[in-house]
């Protein structure tokens, strides 16, 4: 059994060692001009960072992106509401994946339990004919193929885990379109990104979003989805 | 080089320290009321979680996942078999990854080598009929392009893997479609779906199959599959 | 918190204790017949199985990957840009949990810095008319959509990476259209098979590197790509 160093985060030093282009890449690049586009400000780019890590299932990428994106000012509780929310979607198993490596930076942050989203709290407003209109077509769709995934979408998703107050809605629907996007989910980018757009995410700063992926998810799972941004954007117009 | 405890299953206080909002889905739905919807009994429910561990590549969430098959009934010859299924229809290295921590979860329940299936075993009946028709319709349509494929598809997996009687082919199917669902591979559905109702799952179960991965392997690839189910089912009325 | 030793690769005889089965495939057959096919060679097999390890993600398979490239030929300069291509071909993240695990191959294959390819190198000559047909299509479609992405693309990937002289283009294009196969990404398949055929890829290799991949992708995306090889393998005939 060879060990093979798998939980740890390599510095530029050892990308030097290995492939210094993909050091320079990586420090002018990756760390360095990326962050300077100003059509998604450094905050939400750390939003993005750290949901594609989890979406990806990075762990290696997950503490430094983390560390990051608090010192680029996305609060605790929204890391902790982002890590719940791609529980459901992600998987189950990239939300657990993130716990060790997020209550390590949330120890090293001096983040307290006081600091954390409550499983009880006042639930946003409900757009209800909005709801009303999802729900039914979803179910006058899938009710009859998997009943228990269609009352789960309702119960557990619509009705409270995007009523959740310490994530915004435009924020929720950020972290959706990035895991979207990671897994090359294309068939349901339609339906989220007119929900961000909906919810106030501009067009720049989703065509931003897809630069910031690039990256995070590679070229490939981003060119698949161009047409589908292209077409959603076409159709707001 | 940070440490990042990737090889480890956080505990639900660890999750509480991050995100109470993820524990409380956890205990009461996922290790909670998911479990006693009757329409996909306990047993086949693990199945597919450790099927969907290893197709996702979820390390920290197999050993658990095994440990509570067992505990349901699954076999020690049928986690076995799982295990090689996948190395097929998951990846090599996805299979590679489950192998340490099924060791760790066999020897602290007592496996040993006798309770495995042994390479060479009497192979359950061959439906000739059916497999004469599924080798030649793949040949005339990928002889010419791929044709080491369509040799091991044939040699390996449908004249021995398939054939192997430790795992019921009812049980292969399941694994296989959760395969597909986790990766996101909804082109291959329409024959796997047929064939595993034609081995005996039922359309209960395999809508609730669906609720299972929507947790597992998150709402997107749940949300792809599902058109295709239903398509499925309605040919098949 | 149990660990579970996902950073170890498994040996045969751990493979013996859960599944003989996946003992016998792999001995007999992923490291056995699977190499003694000659329509890919076995420096070729070693590039693709490092580049599936990679873009799979399977940190426990890329050790013993990268020992047999270089016993089969593959020099550490190609290697390093196999990493760098990956970067951006499979997902930053990807490349970077591949640093450590290289690291300690060069180490024990005493690799030292003047063997790898240096950040400022001598590009490769550019088929300016082909770049610019190219670089004006996508720009027409998704200029407006993503500029970032757009500028990247043609700065980064075709005017540096695809130009840099340590790894051939027709070696580059074995990666990445290993890079789409893994990730079931078969919209960008048309495009890049017909660049690693323009490059010099021929059928017999490009139908074989679909065997390895069946085995380290999985027979899904592998029967998700034979389609679209077999429509670009006609379009060219």
């Amino acid at each position: 059994m060879t060990p093979q160093h798998t939980d740890c985060q390599p510095s530029l030093d050892d990308l030097e060692s290995v492939a210094p282009a993909l050091r320079h890449f990586t420090a002018t690049l990756v760390q360095g001009t990326l962050w300077r586009n100003t059509d998604l400000n450094p905050r939400d780019r750390s939003l993005v960072t750290v949901a594609a890590a989890i979406a990806r299932n990075h762990a290696v990428q997950l503490q430094p992106a983390l560390d990051q994106a608090l010192q680029h000012g996305v609060k605790p509780a929204e890391i902790s509401e982002v890590i719940t929310h791609l529980a459901f979607y992600a998987g189950w198993g990239n939300a657990l994946a993130a716990v060790l490596p997020a209550k390590a930076v949330f120890a090293r942050h001096g983040v307290a339990a006081a600091d954390l989203p409550p499983v009880a709290c006042e639930p946003l407003p409900l757009d209800e004919a909005a709801e009303r209109q999802r729900a039914t077509a979803v179910n006058a769709n899938f009710g009859a193929v998997a009943p228990g995934v269609v009352k789960h979408t309702t119960d557990c998703l619509f009705l409270d885990l995007w009523l959740r107050p310490a994530l915004a809605p435009r924020d929720r629907s950020l972290v959706t379109v990035t895991a979207l996007v990671c897994a090359g989910q294309v068939a349901q980018v339609t339906y989220h990104l007119n929900r961000a757009m909906d919810n106030g995410l501009t067009q720049a700063q989703a065509g931003e979003l897809l630069t910031q992926l690039a990256f995070h998810a590679g070229w490939p799972n981003v060119f698949s989805a161009m047409p589908v941004f292209k077409d959603v954007f076409a159709s707001r117009h």
